[in-house]
């Protein structure tokens, strides 16, 4: 890469490509909120596909959930977000603006923004006050005290709460886990870097119940199988790293963390994070609701609380993450294009079909006919509109790995030329052979054709 | 069908076999909220994933998106939800009871069960006062009058405001669609019947814009392209039926509305409905974004606003409605069964694997393998436990249309046993052929097997 990918470019392809926009535009915006377009959604769905076919499809011990986004309040009460999922706020009496008391070293002061908060004179800071990071909302027409509820800061207490359901109705027993995506909601009171830190995201999460005896064991399992999971789909390793938390950083109740972190353009945050939570969520949850939630072998041979290992993430950070390491601008016979080198399985449109001319009813129909066939089993497109090379780079920018054209030669011996994104190759190959073609393309091992 | 399915039963194998649980019961329930176990959500996956199919995949007029669930506030002030998305609600004085107005002649009063609410001297009930059915919630750490935001109650509005997005990114020209899937809210006063009436469901909704002069024909166009999806899927054609809603009934802005009824086990009901909206969405947030929604072709040849066809439909009522005609009770042999005869589409599991007798270690690994091969491409199950019938009823109840069995006789010739869900009919095949066997079978065209 000629030179360094930056926030803006993605945003700025994100936006002209219609993959993300920022939300409710006509209406002057909702700061740090987006919606996807289509190739957003496209993309978003195979990144969820990918991890439910890892995480579920391929393995026996793994069971999906969905649960509400409104649960009983008191399930936050258990899970300690009531108390203890805040941050620190402080205000300035002087400039009037608010700031994360554990911010305030790289905020900017109101009056003087080359200084922080309480850098001047005039700076008039309050103590800081706890401000809880959920949503509230009222079920029922009347806001009386028990009909205040949240939005869920996180699937993962969904899971917690159905433990025993699927203990006894899917039969199983530890190891095992539960997996879950869906939306979640933070009131983050400094959203930003685009989607990397929004007020609503959808996370994968996954709760793996294990013996205690076996939680280390399989805690480094679950940080090695994300970590090879993200290499899998094309992200590069020397933009991966692994951090442990220090005792310091992790939550009370964790018996370790690690954050699996990408070298965004913003630098080195987290991806992913990987927690040994103990056996800190069923013991809570059986002190506040009185349900006993443990593992109970067969004939009580065996009887504990099991500890929890999750991995969990958001679909955006991903998003972003493979947005960034795709991103690519080159220099091609005097022309700059730039390009997407996403992974086939997570671009959002596997194939194009084009034909040459837009106004040779012939080759239009030669390219309708294949397009209507490879639809039936991928996302594929068909465009006529505009030049050749106009039409090649549109794709090169959504990331579509392959490209069929139609062209004078078609219409004698019915070859086409498949055009690979990211090498430029082109060939010739039966029409009859497209299909066989694309699909063994798209069944390969991948890896990403940068060089770092 | 010996007896009329209920709803009580469907809740009943629902929470049997892990499709559905009534959300947070270890804290004595959410009154009408659930969460899906398994089955439940490989289901639900399926039947988004068909809809997708039908109306994206298969398509070329049709584009994704995926919009906030807490959009800009103004966006409910244009669609007229803030004025007019209420409900009219009465309080009785004595009983303590809130009704809807609209609904007192089918409600209970509280102290004489048998009577309607003001049927009795002692009832005193209020005026009605309208109750907006939004959920809302505040963004930002203050309850200042700007932050006020809501949950979406439709996801239909954030197509409206990305129109022009999909207009110029996507370079569409009516007719054309955009589709979107997701989480809506409604703060409903009288939820219930399982998950026909819940406070948060998942939308499926797609807007067709179209030139004015052709809307009426897309609307009719678009009742019958739904009707057919949902026979194709296995609805009865005698539990289906499309209701056009006289003037009195359609939103002010409507200009002719279908219900597709199903026949629920609580009667004839909305599964989903196909509106002409009109240009109403389109002028509305024209006249309150100040931004100009409409359709300029080229060279300025045509220049108006697009009506909207919309068909609307929420993942919940067709899965209720797939479960209600899938139901089935029969006696086979002398005993009961259970059984879902669900579209093999539909059906979460698509075959399961069985060694007939689990302690014997060359059924075991030959069914390991089968398993692992078949579950490359399609969702299977490997199950070992117990007797060999309760594992069928087992695989019946969850509607998995097909079951190979690995016996004595696979042990000396490598064939399998092939059972039938609906049939029962068994046949004998080289296990080398199960899974091209499988792929025809899912991807025949299917009929109901039950009669009415």
């Amino acid at each position: 890469m000629a030179d360094a990918v930056t926030m803006d470019k993605i945003v700025s392809l994100c936006r002209r490509r219609g993959f993300v926009f920022p939300s409710s535009e006509i209406y002057g915006g909702l700061g740090s909120t987006y919606d996807y377009g289509h190739y957003g959604v496209l993309t978003k769905n195979n990144i969820r596909g990918r991890w439910l076919q890892a995480m579920v499809q391929e393995r026996d011990d793994i069971v999906l959930i969905d649960s509400a986004i409104i649960l009983h309040p008191r399930v936050w009460e258990a899970s300690g977000h009531v108390e203890g999922f805040t941050d620190p706020l402080v205000d300035c009496r002087t400039c009037k603006l608010r700031f994360r008391e554990d911010q305030l070293d790289t905020a900017q002061c109101g009056r003087k923004p080359s200084k922080h908060p309480g850098e001047t004179p005039d700076c008039d800071l309050t103590e800081a006050r706890q401000f809880n990071l959920m949503f509230q909302t009222t079920v029922g027409p009347v806001e009386e005290a028990g009909s205040k509820a949240f939005l869920r800061p996180e699937t993962a207490q969904g899971i917690f709460i159905n433990f025993k359901n699927v203990l006894q109705l899917a039969r199983r027993q530890p190891p095992f886990g539960i997996a879950q995506t869906g939306k979640s909601f933070r009131n983050e009171i400094t959203p930003g870097n685009f989607l990397f830190r929004v007020r609503e995201f959808e996370q994968m999460e996954m709760e793996f119940f294990v013996p205690p005896a076996e939680a280390e064991e399989w805690y480094r399992y679950w940080i090695e199988a994300r970590y090879d999971w993200y290499l899998r789909y094309g992200l590069r390793r020397a933009h991966l790293r692994v951090r442990e938390h220090g005792p310091e950083e992790r939550s009370h109740y964790s018996q370790g963390t690690s954050d699996i972190e990408y070298e965004y353009p913003i630098g080195w945050s987290e991806l992913e994070g990987v927690a040994n939570r103990g056996d800190y969520d069923l013991t809570r949850h059986t002190e506040f609701s009185g349900t006993k939630l443990e593992f109970v072998g067969p004939e009580g041979t065996a009887r504990y609380v099991p500890y929890v290992i999750e991995p969990a993430v958001s679909i955006e950070r991903i998003f972003v993450a493979m947005m960034v390491d795709a991103y690519d601008e080159e220099e091609v016979a005097g022309r700059e294009r730039t390009v997407l080198r996403l992974h086939p399985a997570i671009a959002p449109v596997k194939a194009a079909v084009l034909p040459l001319i837009a106004k040779d009813s012939g080759m239009v129909e030669k390219a309708r006919a294949l397009y209507e066939q490879l639809r039936q089993s991928e996302v594929v497109e068909y465009d006529e509109g505009g030049a050749i090379g106009r039409r090649y780079r549109r794709q090169d920018e959504i990331g579509t790995p392959f490209a069929f054209t139609i062209d004078e030669q078609t219409l004698e011996d019915d070859t086409v030329t498949i055009r690979e994104r990211d090498s430029l190759a082109q060939e010739r190959l039966s029409i009859g052979q497209v299909g066989a073609k694309l699909d063994d393309e798209l069944s390969k091992p991948w890896t990403t054709p940068k060089t770092d």
